[in-house]
């Protein structure tokens, strides 16, 4: 099945916070730096499960659109006095903007370089485009085309982003990939007509918590995105496969 | 002055059709192999007269808004039937397209990459951002962001894409910088609180007919990319300077 669809998809869209980046790494760093006295680990895992709720409550309406820092700054300090602490708008905003700087997978770089060659590579995310700009330029991801929340006003797993990439890049979606370690993702992305990849990214919790091993009904399931470069195109790895 | 304002430009936005590609080779050079009877260059340079009135009809309501792709091919329709030609669908496409694989200007992707160093770098063009994604893909410009028309659905010189690319990348005017060969987008961006550098291109018209050589109240006026990445970031280029 892959063989066959594979001339078909153009653009490859890629989720960021776990996909390419490891946030759970960056982002108890951060908290770490900022206060020391708490549980980075157990703090940056509480926020990260604050994020999807919020963006629902967004997409149902409950919420007027905001952008996502403005969301996780709400989402931080309702956290912080969880764990007793109260961050001044200084700390708050260091520690929002640290999802700028959440370093890359290792493979991830590369991987994309690799895919850019036969399809156009997206970030779809939601994040903002400066946000997302911000984190390429940090890790010297060569996006094509950064797919920010904020064109579309609307937050994944919504239809208007996955179909709004797509209409942006002058595609159908069965032109497009959806590439995550998320399969609520990618599920999403298939109802609208995109391909999915799974991508496994077993440390995304910081070596436990991970709950998300991937659908047999993706298109394909790789280990990093230097797999995935592999299973897309075979060529680019030489005689070695 | 130059100096003073410097540390605040922190977006620099390019035009792309003749500021960053040379529009005159690419478009002479596809009219010529559909129709080796016509005078090329003419046609190149008859059909380019007629994009910014189109674009200003839409802009001023008289037509709804439309992709770049949809008025070229109608500009392109009217400039064949002067030169006595009939096109069919493929051929027009093919030349509606050539837009997308435009060659670079021999200095612009080094001088992009230099610029980039320091600043943000983005496309701010009345093509689409499929068709500006095809063009930095046919000519490895290393645009962070691609800022098309249909971001906004509006034509430069309207306030909504100056103003929309500063609001995209979370910053003010002030610290974006239009960078461009015609001095009629530049003046629209300065009068929308933009930071202004003309970049000369003698041969844009293919060596004749350019008429616009940029006005002294632009903060910077460079002969190309490598030399606005000098003014801009002196040490970039070491101490030869």
């Amino acid at each position: 099945m892959s063989v066959d669809l594979h001339p078909r998809v153009k653009v490859l869209a890629f989720d960021t916070f776990g996909t390419v980046t490891d946030w759970f790494t960056g982002i108890s760093g951060a908290v770490g730096a900022i206060a020391p006295e708490v549980d980075a680990a157990a703090f940056a895992k509480k926020w990260r499960r604050r994020y999807s709720p919020i963006l629902a409550r967004v997409e149902s309406g409950e919420l007027p659109w905001r952008r996502l820092d403005d969301l996780q700054t709400e989402t931080l300090h309702d956290v912080a006095s969880l764990f007793a602490l109260t961050l001044d708008d200084d700390q708050a905003r260091t520690l929002v903007r640290a999802w700028r700087t959440i370093p890359a997978w290792p493979d991830a770089v590369e991987g994309l370089q690799l895919l850019k060659r036969d399809h156009i590579v997206c970030a779809l995310s939601n994040g903002t485009v400066a946000l997302l700009t911000d984190m390429a330029r940090y890790n010297a991801f060569p996006w094509d085309v950064i797919g920010g929340s904020d064109l579309w006003r609307h937050y994944k797993p919504a239809r208007e982003t996955y179909c709004g990439l797509a209409d942006l890049l002058e595609v159908e979606p069965a032109e497009v990939m959806m590439v995550a370690t998320h399969q609520s993702d990618l599920d999403a992305a298939r109802s609208f007509g995109l391909r999915t990849a799974f991508v496994e990214r077993p440390d995304e919790w910081g070596g436990d918590e991970k709950d998300d091993s991937g659908s047999p009904d993706n298109d394909f399931h790789a280990t990093d995105l230097l797999d995935l470069a592999r299973q897309l195109s075979p060529s680019v790895t030489g005689p070695s496969r």
